[in-house]
């Protein structure tokens, strides 16, 4: 049994609580999740007697080696076909990803299912499944986090009086891909001065800048996992005030990670983190949340934020990243990418947290 | 008055026909053609009197200085907060983009709506307003084409023996950065031997063959607008078969540009390349659409595919880019960003097209 096989077989276990017969997976990473495809367009179709998966004919060649059940390669509209699929296979109630299918398609979808038929609004349940990592997950996720911290190395080294955001940006992009990345796992962030206080900024033509921070989040997608990793660079010495800050997220920083372990609410994390910034009176200074799941995705769940109940669990992989932004100033933040482990947690990441004055 | 006010001002216009008395814009891309904003969360609630932008605080200062119109900030899910707005407003018929809202997002909204308020679905009028470009967005296109071939040029220089898909992939993404490239526009595809057959290759670790084709399609981003191009290489001398099809494919694509005026249906642009391709034998062997619109999106309507009506107007940006992929062997695609004009079309990749032999 291969891990996709033994992945669909383990989900359709749980279509009897759920109450359907069949689930139509149409997520791209749900549907890479359990088939091993890796375009940008299929559609799974999963009953306890078949997986069904769809693609148009582009993918032809693609599929026929990646999936590892049944190929349906088509032109047009899918839906049709799903839905022909559906009744061949009399399938009464059909579950779909009531986060991922459009009003649209659902609507089109309905319209094209036999009578009898219905459709069944089922809220993530691949993605909860996806939150445990299995081994082999983690050694691509670790693999992940290695080429990102040796990106930033070789980029930083590569750092040149004049040198702007965007510059910073391609090179630490570029040699992501020469150590092996399939891509950056979102846009590079390289915020000079006080944009750093913007904590999404895109890179643009502003030069780094004496005496001010650098902020890099930065992550490397390793067949087709990801990692994410925030660090400040300081250029030039860094005077109290920013010391102070960089000081204050480290310290909240730590405490999350210290917070990380199994049966800890994942709110509880971001607590620990809110908790010391509060103390030093940056609470206001911390607009987003602590952490998120990642995977196949950037972002996926759990949530490191406020009042998030879902309970860390041996294998969970998120990251730790409380910041704090001073408008006109600059903005600090401090990210891991950590594991969850059987008794507490490993820290993936492992480029040193001190503030690097360049 | 903005661009942004003026392309606001504009599609309130169409609100009477619609039936609605304000829109719910959530697809980004449609976000920022309507607001500026240029961040990963916004939400905009247009109705005649007044435009809202809904972001959370990541986004306070981002959105304070690209925005127009009244911005919320606020934490926590966005559509109550929606909700209450349109409540405030009295307004009676809210549109929403049916392919772009989620079916839970549309369940959730309807379930905050006021009683007497109704969601009507609304089909891809932003879209369709974006198809034409303005000056500016020409401009801007142009530009991300001219960094796109020159960092063609700059990363083909860069080909040294043994050099992988991957490696030629980050050479050429990151020339793109250094000529001021936001990003490039997807995953830049590189395609060595047979492996140039997959239309939708992602580079991996295979090295560049002698005696074979490389395929490589890219696109910049620039100020968030997008351009396209593929070009093959041939490592060494180009044998009689290989000849063959290319020039099948550069005759395919003339045609297809030959077809692009003002007043044809975009099919009408496909059946040219078609047309063609079945006189060399090879009809099957394209199994993709001739083309695609482009800007804020790398794929936007119109669509230049089998019986597809949409009449070409000036001021299009697309993509004319068919090609023929045999298995074992490998695939030719020859691709250009192209500008409908007010008398034909105007080529804007500057590229050469003559098969590039290394």
């Amino acid at each position: 049994m291969t891990e996709f096989q033994s992945r669909r077989a383990s989900l359709v276990e749980q279509f009897a609580e759920l109450k359907i017969d069949a689930l139509l997976v149409s997520f791209l990473p749900n549907v890479r999740y359990l088939t091993g495809f890796t375009g940008s367009n299929g559609l799974l179709l999963l009953s306890p007697e078949r997986a069904t998966f769809f693609t148009d004919p582009r993918y032809k060649l693609q599929s026929a080696r990646e999936v590892d059940c049944h190929v349906r390669v088509g032109t047009g509209p899918v839906m049709p076909r799903v839905a022909a699929q559906a009744a061949k296979e009399k399938i009464r109630r059909l579950g779909f990803e009531q986060a991922r299918v459009s009003f649209e398609v659902y609507d089109s979808l309905k319209s094209k299912l036999p009578l009898g038929a219905a459709l069944r609004p089922v809220a993530g349940i691949v993605e909860r499944r996806r939150m445990r990592k299995s081994p082999v997950e983690i050694e691509t996720i670790r693999a992940a986090v290695r080429i990102n911290s040796e990106a930033f190395e070789q980029g930083i080294r590569a750092i040149s009086p004049g040198m702007t955001e965007s510059d910073l940006a391609a090179e630490i992009e570029y040699r992501m891909r020469r150590l092996g990345a399939d891509k950056p796992s979102f846009e590079t962030i390289v915020a000079a001065g006080s944009r750093s206080a913007l904590p999404h900024a895109n890179p643009g033509p502003t030069p780094l800048q004496h005496g001010r921070f650098v902020l890099i989040d930065m992550g490397a997608t390793l067949n087709g996992y990801t990692s994410d990793m925030t660090r400040m660079l300081f250029l030039g010495r860094p005077g109290r005030k920013a010391r102070d800050l960089y000081g204050a997220v480290l310290e909240a920083q730590l405490a999350a990670i210290d917070a990380v372990r199994p049966g800890n609410e994942s709110g509880r994390v971001d607590r620990a983190a809110r908790g010391i910034l509060r103390m030093h009176g940056l609470e206001k200074a911390f607009m987003h949340s602590t952490g998120h799941g990642l995977g196949l995705e950037i972002h996926e769940p759990p949530r490191m934020g406020k009042g998030e109940k879902t309970p860390l669990e041996a294998g969970m992989a998120i990251t730790i990243e409380p910041g704090a932004y001073i408008e006109g100033f600059g903005g600090v933040r401090i990210e891991d990418t950590v594991l969850v482990t059987a008794n507490g947690c490993e820290i993936l990441t492992p480029t040193p947290k001190v503030l690097l004055g360049l």
